[in-house]
């Protein structure tokens, strides 16, 4: 699909089709697409973790609310992220660059994140951002629907999933077929608002 | 451009041509797709501001620690955000709802952030992120590259821009044509490190 199309025709669905699967091999290009995002010193501190348990999302379900869409969606993603990731092993996430790049590069890895806990949450949620957005896109071009979802308990959900310490949940998205085709959107801010010359 | 060709093809580009520009119709083209980018509740909190004055550029590549491509770049976005949009007339995000719909989100929207300072923050870089990687993608489409940026002085970056009170900074972008084609990526990390079945 066109890009501008797929942005176009990007909204975000609560009601899906309960019969509609989705076959691995799509699955798995919306992922291997969702890994090219990028991420500050190509850290990839994103982990996704794919909800295929009837009972974990059943869990999951009550955790967020009782939102029916974790129940009648194909997948379920959650998006997390590792805010240590910046000092596991940084020099695996230039691997490939020559060796006067590493030199310069990985060192800046620590010196940039190291004892900045608020940085790094950032760092955490701007980069699952971004993967969100080439997930849903990706879908969409596959004929698929999403909902971007943050209104969840995220200690329970961390709970279902084991998170590990020092990893945070940035947010959840379903993937399916919509059973209706979605409402006009909302109502946009004019363009005057959101999009400013050189200051505030 | 096909979707999954402007995610493959995306990379952060560091050298630009600086004879080239972006004529103003792409610009538009490539900020009202950005627009399209989802927001929780719709509160459309990012804001957009669009480095045209060549003192102001010249101020944040100090901001940014002399970074080249402030300066070649065809344009540069600062992706911010207000925090509080939440609480700005709600009922903005909604006015093409019918009235049913309205009286249950509008509600739901300060009941959702109020109080909750750290909610507001992830918010808002998670939304930027979301409309980050919109950007990107619609420039590639284009014929454009762009660069992903954080390494800045923010406290600097807020006062060139004249940040207001309770609004954050994100992250930077530049825009352009790319000098050089990209290297090759750094080093993918292996598919079973981040995507996760079920649980950590």
């Amino acid at each position: 699909m066109e890009l501008f199309s797929a942005i176009e025709q990007r909204r975000a669905i609560k009601h899906y089709d309960t019969e509609a699967s989705i076959p691995e091999k799509d699955f798995e290009q919306i992922m291997s697409a969702t890994l090219l995002s990028p991420t500050s010193y190509n850290i990839q501190h994103w982990r996704f973790v794919r909800i295929k348990s009837l009972e974990l999302r059943s869990k999951l379900k009550d955790a967020a609310w009782g939102q029916q869409q974790i129940d009648d969606a194909s997948e379920v993603v959650i998006l997390c992220a590792d805010t240590q990731a910046w000092s596991d092993r940084p020099e695996r996430y230039w691997a490939n660059a020559d060796q006067a790049t590493q030199a310069v590069l990985v060192p800046m890895i620590a010196s940039f994140y190291a004892g900045k806990a608020q940085t790094q949450r950032d760092e955490a949620m701007r980069s699952c951002g971004m993967a969100a957005q080439t997930l849903m896109l990706s879908a969409k071009a596959l004929g698929y629907d999403t909902c971007p979802m943050i209104g969840f308990d995220s200690d329970a959900v961390a709970d279902i999933i084991q998170l590990p310490d020092k990893h945070v949940i940035s947010m959840l998205i379903t993937i399916g077929k919509a059973k209706d085709e979605a409402k006009v959107r909302g109502g946009q801010l004019p363009l005057s608002e959101v999009l400013l010359d050189n200051h505030f």
